[in-house]
């Protein structure tokens, strides 16, 4: 088993990654010292496959687990859904001492995370997350949060769980489009912080994309920890956290104007890495190999890199991009690469040139000749 | 204009207190270095009174408020409003440097607090207490939230405001009946920590209910320095600040069982407070005397100090009380007093204890010969 730490003081916390860890729930709850009376909040498709298997080992350590399920997906992640998880939490009488537990995706993860932060002004969390996205990202570093109509996380809290358990196994019942999703959190990695990490996926992709137990491990590993690092250094995103953000600005919009339905998180990030790596091209010189060489790991990748775009859903997406929370003062800003492996957050840019970027991506056959 | 401050680091804040400084919250934010955008959420009682001159002093000095009108009342604190509130929020464009003013009463300030808490994962906020309960108690101290159904305050945060200012001339367009309700916190915190101040209410009592502006100002000080020493001991109520929660525990009950309709909080926390004195004669032994000046001056204060409760009624409140968020390990947690001016928190109190009391406050001419 792999153990990465995230530093934040007294919110300090493990990642624990492991093949089979699942069953190993209850005991490593035991040590942080909780109530006895806990929820385990999952999904539809999560939880026939593995809330069972992790209610038992909370039994054999002692705790007295109850289940709340939620509806899976994107949409999912509403106050509509916080507001159930409330009542069943009150319903069971959890306690202050009592804990959550969130067991799937991000989506899960969010919620629950953002029920815990709430309820009773904020009970113990903890995160056991099921797909690669989840895992690489979304169950690290505190932000929980659900989507309003008019944008994707604009409601949420920074809050801490104080421990999360990552089962490899549980990447393997995953169906394949959810995992190239996780895949471009993954690549985000390589091209925001660790240039030798994006050379690592170029190469042993194939091996990634059969799931290949060691490969991924490492992998895992290896996000968590910059994630880690990141949080480390800036718990609620007052400076460098900012570039986790890379590709988001784009990829929420997109999100948000297709009702959170039509694209997979991973996916709406992907096609927002592409334009970013394009804006970054024209502001701040990243060279035109790079961009290829972004583009391509994510179409390998099997994820999306164009959009269609008809000149009504452009000005939405604009609109969308304009009441993201990254926006100050009315300017939309952007964290751009200035070589793989670095970023700067922060940059304004341009109506036009965002303009013309999107038309790009739209037409991406005009544009890479 | 007096000045109380609450020590609590880098989330310490200011209480300005004086009679006609409504106008002057304009000048006020301009020095907390907040941005320009802003919304005032208030309530349909208050915003026709005080919205306007609120608008004209925040334009005046630069920012650009917009307004939120909630529901008034108790039952307004809901999930509902906060989500009505967030779409608002969203609408006006609010930024992570925005910030919301509360203008109303304790509801508002729970319901804005919240908002502000979690919209864009918190933004800043200003406390405009227009009520007795509000400037004394509810605007200090950052526990902000609403009501489930099965609980008061169930869902919420601490989350600091970064200023509260009392304009003491809004008392005097206040009901009397809300009036009367902010004088059991006011009474509360004699009980609690301040045996000085208890005489000073039993003398004084008279000039307080004509609202005398001097002893008014003095009280209200009063008061909020006392709840700003204990929030800045003990911010999230590890331990002294549950001292604060005194006649809360059937006070909440209470309000719960009768759908937040037929109490004020000020009116439910008398009878509750006269329940806790009771409950201190039993076990701690407080003198039949105090319990009695105790009871004298919620009477003269105009509060109620009985409940008529039928068998099935008191089966509620017992359920609503173990529902609390006091409650640790199924057991619930009272405050109970000393003597007058001194309290202890975390005291189990015996089921046959509590009904007994229950049945006295209901029929009080049989337990008071």
């Amino acid at each position: 088993m792999r153990v990465v730490k995230v530093p934040l003081g007294s919110r300090s916390y493990s990642i624990l990654i492991g093949a089979g860890q699942l069953s190993r729930l209850g005991v490593e709850c035991r040590r942080l010292n909780l109530g006895q009376c806990c929820a385990v909040i999952s999904d539809r498709n999560i939880a026939p496959l593995y809330a069972r298997t992790v209610q038992k080992g909370l039994r054999d350590a002692g705790f007295e687990p109850s289940l709340v399920v939620v509806p899976a997906g994107e949409t999912a992640k509403s106050l509509r859904t916080v507001q159930s998880c409330y009542d069943q939490l009150a319903a069971h009488r959890l306690e202050r001492k009592s804990f959550v537990v969130a067991l799937g995706g991000g989506v899960v993860g969010d919620v629950a995370g953002f029920v815990a932060a709430t309820y009773l002004r904020g009970i113990a969390f903890v995160q056991v997350p099921t797909t690669l996205l989840a895992q690489v990202d979304s169950s690290v570093g505190g932000k929980v949060g659900v989507n309003l109509k008019a944008g994707k996380n604009l409601v949420g809290a920074f809050y801490q769980p104080r421990l999360v358990l990552c089962d490899l196994a549980t990447l393997d019942t995953l169906p394949v489009r959810e995992y190239r999703a996780g895949l471009a959190e993954v690549i985000k990695y390589g091209v925001i912080r660790d240039a030798k990490l994006f050379t690592h996926l170029e190469r042993e992709l194939p091996k990634l994309l059969k799931r290949e137990p060691k490969t991924l491990a490492d992998l895992v590993a290896r996000c968590c920890q910059i994630k880690a690092e990141v949080v480390g250094q800036d718990e609620t995103e007052s400076g460098l956290r900012a570039i986790l953000n890379f590709g988001h600005t784009v990829g929420h919009a997109l999100e948000a104007i297709s009702s959170y339905g039509k694209y997979l998180h991973g996916e709406a990030i992907a096609i927002g890495q592409v334009a970013a790596a394009r804006l970054s091209a024209a502001r701040l010189g990243l060279p035109a190999r790079d961009v290829e060489r972004i583009i391509r790991l994510f179409e390998r990748a099997g994820l999306p890199t164009t959009v269609r775009l008809g000149s009504a859903r452009a000005r939405r997406l604009f609109a969308a991009m304009r009441l993201d929370k990254k926006v100050r003062g009315g300017e939309i800003k952007f964290v751009l690469v200035r070589k793989i492996g670095r970023v700067e957050f922060g940059h304004c840019v341009p109506e036009g040139l965002i303009d013309q970027v999107l038309t790009e991506i739209a037409n991406p056959n005009g544009c890479r000749q």
